[in-house]
């Protein structure tokens, strides 16, 4: 499709005709509408509930925990549902089966990961070493890595990725969660590689709308959380990708019982399974890890190459719609970055929010200026990114503009 | 009631009439259940399903989050859930508000808990410390511990509480798993406290059925689990306990955005949040939660000590029964101890626990000889163990008994 004017552009029709021609369109309708007037672009917060979720969920409390109890760690089997529902993600992130594990917060996934990343290079787990993530990053992962600084004697943080020289372990977005900003995984994987560092990857912003390939990538370990574009409902269960090549040298720092060998002997001293099996700890959050695993499976069934077609056609639109009302963004127009929202920059972005929702119009907002419009493949339409962008403009005119 | 003759311990009518006796009885009909004919003697490992859990869960998320999408982190502050839930447990552990939080599994929290407790007693957190547990605790409790000495340098595992010079970290269960042994909270937290060292109790076998009082006894850490005797769900949310005069000390090694003073200004730092919030990770389980907060008010509607009176009945009643029958034991008799479940060893035991459950009849088996009988005092009935304890005595006569 030809680029259109600015005109025809912010005419309402033009975002009908593209959800028309949208082949996801009707993937709208697997999941719960309960307002069909509400207009929500936070799906990059907390996706939308899966229809197939209500019923998965109802299932695992009312018939598997109710009527098979305790027998359903090995009839449901619960007891490798972390592993399980990892091998069922992993095709969406571009890993090989047994390389992902679902389980735990993003938090927990990644303060393992990063402790995995500093012993992978020595026989020795405790040695020392410089971990650097951006001054930028989202802070969970920065909190995380200054938490191990002062846990482990002789590791160091430094701020900012452009010098790489001694730095052994790089934690990094793949999608900058306030600009969108998509990185090239492998050609930054290998910078890192080439100045000998490892990286840990985030895809929390990333999982379920771009499309991401662990394994050409040549990523070693990443983290990332099932609640947003993938739909696995608020505090989802995160996962954790470690290479196969690596797992031989896998030892992860919160030894539970759910990584030992021979699980239920409970004499032994602790010999972790092989494989992502040692990234487990205690006992699975089976909720959780059901909605998780019913989210993944509206995504593996939409197809992950659609999701991210429609994410880039998304913000292509955003973008254009935005430019052709005068609003001021700060995301990259794709390809160069297509990451699953676009942020629009405001001074009174704070009011602005409250003003957009008291029209049932739910948009995110992150300090200072950005208003955060998520693009959620599979449920946000294109008269949804008009409605909110066109309301946005007639707020904008009316309030005084600071900027 | 006077102690029954051995002859009328085995006649059935004793156990009807101590259940037609049993003001807790009419609980079990606050319980899913699915198979009336099911004996089911493993809440100790799984609690049943409460039905207000059914309704709790189904409105979490086919109305919250459903309805209210991202907003429901305020609305229906999911944000304080972790919080709000551990204020709601605190009175049947003995805590006092702002004590306790909900949150991630038994494992992580003993791993925060360790740590913490090795940094109490400095202003430098990375000093090493000697942490003594018993080579027969739940394996979990051992494995955390080994994993935090391989991390830290200048951490020690020491086996065995009998000495505690020169130890600074006891771990330790206030329940046996294998034996239901209770021990001492307060005397041992004293012998603990006066070797100079700081007491983790794990009270996964406790809560919810023995009446524990952390404030009276002076305990300062706990952690335990929700998905036994508090009816919490498969893999619900662990708690973590901590002293509010211990509360200026507090500094846990996961650092996550949940524990970071203002969350949402995203720009600073990592600076802790005051109390037991410093204990949170990343986003919390939402759905983990809303079913471990309708478990715990079960109980909590239902009253602990009423709870920990029917243990105690439930636990004399299998003893005196099983003496009766001629089968051995290997769990005190209460008052000495009363944790919630009756061990009965038998060699042929792996045997014994699958020709139970071919009659209907659960129990818990744990090697190298033992069946676990879990006696949940809002589910289980006398005739429960009448059954059980009289359906085992018929298949030892029948089986060659080796021992």
């Amino acid at each position: 499709m030809s680029k259109p004017s600015p005109t025809r552009t912010v005419d309402r029709s033009h975002a009908e005709a593209l959800d028309a021609a949208d082949p996801l369109a009707s993937w709208r309708d697997e999941f719960v509408i309960n307002d069909p007037e509400l207009v929500y672009l936070d799906g990059n917060s907390l996706g939308m509930t899966p229809k197939r979720t209500v019923a998965a969920v109802r299932d695992v409390v009312e018939t598997q925990w109710s009527g098979d109890l305790i027998t359903s760690w090995w009839k449901h089997d619960w007891l490798n549902l972390p592993l399980v529902v990892g091998d069922e993600l992993a095709p969406i992130i571009g890993a090989r089966p047994g390389e992902v594990v679902v389980n735990e917060s993003t938090t927990v996934c990644l303060f393992q990961l990063v402790n995995v990343a500093l012993d992978l290079g020595s026989d020795d787990e405790r040695r020392g070493g410089v971990v650097a993530v951006e001054d930028t990053e989202f802070p969970t992962d920065r909190y995380v890595v200054d938490g191990i600084a002062r846990l482990r004697p002789g590791v160091r943080v430094r701020s900012g990725l452009t010098d790489l020289d001694g730095v052994d372990v790089v934690v990094r977005s793949l999608v900058d969660y306030r600009t969108a900003a998509l990185h090239d995984m492998a050609a930054e994987t290998a910078r890192a590689k080439a100045a000998g560092a490892v990286t840990v990857w985030d895809l929390s912003h990333t999982a379920g709308v771009v499309p991401v390939d662990l394994t050409t990538a040549g990523a070693d370990l990443a983290a990332g959380c099932t609640y947003k574009f993938l739909n696995g409902g608020p505090g989802a269960p995160a996962f954790s990708y470690v290479r196969s090549e690596l797992h031989d040298r896998l030892r992860q720092p919160i030894q539970g019982w759910f990584a030992q060998q021979d699980q239920f002997a409970m004499d032994e001293p602790f010999s972790a399974r092989h494989g992502m099996a040692a990234m487990m700890n205690g006992t699975p959050q089976v909720l959780g890890l059901t909605a998780a695993r019913s989210g993944i499976s509206v995504t593996a069934d939409a197809g992950i190459d659609a999701i991210a077609a429609k994410a880039h056609a998304l913000a292509n639109y955003t973008l254009d719609l935005a430019d052709a009302l005068g609003l001021r963004t700060s995301t990259e127009r794709p390809p160069a970055s297509s990451g699953g929202h676009v942020s629009v920059n405001h001074p009174d972005a704070t009011e602005l929010q409250v003003q957009l929702a008291d029209r049932s119009i739910i948009v995110d907002k992150r300090d200072p200026d950005v208003l955060r419009l998520g693009l959620s493949p599979l449920t946000t339409r294109f008269v949804d990114v008009h409605t909110a962008l066109t309301t946005l403009h007639e707020l904008c005119d009316r309030a005084p503009i600071r900027s």
